[in-house]
């Protein structure tokens, strides 16, 4: 090792972290903000089917968030995930990284291609797996969710004082409000996952990781499980849910790496909740 | 009858619902939009429980939009969704209005105090029980979706032409996208609506009528199943999806009726599609 290669990350400075919330919100003003609900179809493709849709936004954004991360971070992997579609292997050099950005550039992407307000962009710092950072973007209210490992959890908007984040104080399962991703479980088990719903005070799912995690930071939601994980949907909310005081594992009990991609991930309030949550859940695992 | 009695409204001139459309505009400027993540816990007060919130948004956009009506429309019955709460015999006197206005202030409360961008404004007008217009108001992106008898459904957003709008084209139960509001069935009967969600492409729900409407007539969605029925939450989306060429009826086969508060009301790309939804939920009827 010589004095001439990058640093690793250990923490990002308040500059930094300034530096990657404008670079994020640039990249939702030049290429997501002017495409919503001004695509036609010919501008959203599939990927993996119907409901799994890709549009330039996405493409572009990505790129220019990803550019403007390696210029300030040299040394680090980045992982986004349209890069990742045409470069599985990308993930799995995460759990190896000493510093790592996952992002996501349009998150709620058939939300956004359909015209509906809940998507957000993501930007998560992890090292060796672990998660360190999240930026939770909404860009249509230009506002961030923010926390990791040196950085309180919080609410930052134009014009307003920083407001701490704390999650829910949890409760007993017929009073828990969560999201449960009904159709991100694999056909043969979504009867399962369907019966348990009506247990909760209510449960379902605004298809999109980013708010999803912001409602959980914020308190307004008890818990979030989560099923086909990917870096980019989940590291930066569960950074950010550790700060808030959120219990956060998988539902088996291990914990949580952002190269996981099999299994189910389970924040909740605490962990009293979480383990009521997970019984609920117990057929899963 | 004399002449200086005000005479019923059959159709909206052009006029009156831009009239009509910059009155919301103005409410949703002056009272919703100034408190959206601003409300405190003191600001959210709950009606039948910890889910049905009413903040000072509803109360005072709904005076507002009320009064404009009531000047717009001398003749008109005029029923809010917050008036209502305390005058509940007003539901009862749509039936027989020739010219009747129904208000949801801000639908989508939940959405609204929790800080997700997923409310609206709707305002509908209603000839003897008949839904005849709908205006569906996005104050976070300030657009509109209306339509009815005399206007066929279309979107209009400054500075862009007005798009015309037209039902999805339906299709066969394991493809469709609906929305299906579980927490809003009985108790007892949440366990059966759960079991047939995952028969379907894609079974969720927004919380919130006004982006639910607008997300049917923009063809996004195949169906709408709505519980627990009240005049501002859907006689201004049935006026529009009927426009939008949709297949619009109670789940029994009976004609929809703003009054409506008892049974389920079923809106579907067309006919076929109509029935093969209904006999999901057969076990409802």
């Amino acid at each position: 090792m010589t004095d001439s290669l990058p640093m690793p990350v250990t923490a990002l400075s308040s500059a930094q972290r300034t530096a990657i919330l404008n670079l994020v919100r640039r990249a939702a003003r030049a290429e997501i903000l002017p495409r919503f609900r001004s695509l036609s179809e010919a501008d959203i493709a599939q990927k993996t089917g119907p409901q799994d849709l890709v549009t330039e936004a996405d493409t572009a954004a990505e790129a220019m968030i990803a550019r403007g991360l390696s210029r300030m971070f040299p040394g680090a992997l980045i992982v986004g995930e349209e890069a990742a579609s045409t470069a599985p292997d990308l993930i799995g050099r995460i759990a190896e990284a000493e510093t790592a950005f996952v992002i996501d550039p349009v998150d709620g992407t058939w939300n956004f291609a359909r015209g509906l307000t809940t998507f957000g962009v993501m930007v998560g710092m992890v090292r060796f797996g672990q998660p360190a950072f999240g930026l939770l973007y909404d860009p249509v209210m230009d506002d961030v969710t923010w926390g990791g490992a040196d950085l309180a959890a919080e609410m930052v908007r134009p014009r307003h004082a920083p407001r701490p984040l704390r999650a829910s104080p949890g409760g007993p399962v017929d009073q828990l409000l969560g999201y449960v991703p009904l159709f991100n479980f694999e056909k043969d088990l979504q009867p399962a996952v369907a019966a348990v719903l009506p247990r909760f005070g209510r449960a379902w799912s605004l298809r999109c990781s980013c708010h999803e995690s912001r409602m959980f930071a914020q308190g307004n939601v008890d818990f979030v499980l989560s099923a086909r994980l990917t870096p980019w949907d989940h590291a930066p909310g569960a950074a950010i849910a550790l700060e808030a005081g959120g219990h956060v594992a998988m539902l088996d009990g291990s914990p949580y790496k952002a190269q996981q991609q099999d299994g189910y991930l389970l924040m909740a309030s605490d962990a009293a909740t979480w383990g009521r949550v997970r019984d609920v859940f117990d057929f899963l695992i």
